[in-house]
């Protein structure tokens, strides 16, 4: 179902033009207009769901299919050293549209960007306190 | 096919213990030790594959449904506000240990954590260039 609200759906669906990259039956794959790097793309499905919460277990899975057909063509097109795949999932995340993306970062050498976070060092005590209450 | 020098493919098969918090026939998913946040976690495939070009097709979907399945865990049982995908390939994108995996990474508001990129600003005419490149 769409969203007539989501600008992330009206791309996805084609309603609003954008550089398509890739599409099969279920997404749209573009480029970001305010890439990271050279072909920084987002992998949008043409329903809605928020977040990966929301999506369907198959449209997940499918998803990550997707993204693994992209990162190849972005690899092989654009000679890329590696890449990224973001997915964040609410505003605490930095997810700024409330629609299912899934970014795909090609990275070169060099290009000065770094999606990493700051490791923390807790004990062997605090990190068992986190399983126990995960697993409780 | 489990690669005999990969930490992940000892950690994912058992034979180095780790703080398992889920596992399925093809992933086992642990408890980083170097943590973002509390729970962040790792879904690693008991098979040794280097990266996203490397895994196969199916092998990818699971991780990703393995992955959301997680994130409920997390978000319901640790109380999350959000959630960072986050999976590396190669050495330009950060990627540590040459065996696959996806960090998933539980968000809570203040945790002083950003997993973010500069957005560039490239012209019209040059993303037309990098969508041309791609689909030649």
């Amino acid at each position: 179902m769409k969203d007539n609200n989501c600008i992330f759906c009206k791309i996805a669906n084609g309603d609003i033009p954008s550089r398509t990259i890739y599409e099969n039956e279920k997404f749209r794959v573009i480029l970001d207009n305010g890439p990271a790097t050279d072909g920084h793309a987002l992998v949008l499905p043409k329903e809605h769901f928020a977040n990966l919460f929301e999506i369907p277990q198959d449209w997940a899975a499918e998803a990550m299919e997707t993204a693994k057909t992209v990162a190849e063509m972005l690899r092989d097109k654009l000679g890329a050293d590696g890449l990224n795949v973001v997915q964040n999932n609410g505003e605490a995340a930095g997810q700024t549209v409330n629609h299912f993306h899934m970014h795909i970062i090609p990275r070169y050498k060099g290009d000065g960007q770094t999606i990493l976070w700051k490791p923390g060092h807790p004990s062997d005590a605090e990190l068992d306190e986190v399983c126990r209450r995960i697993l409780d």
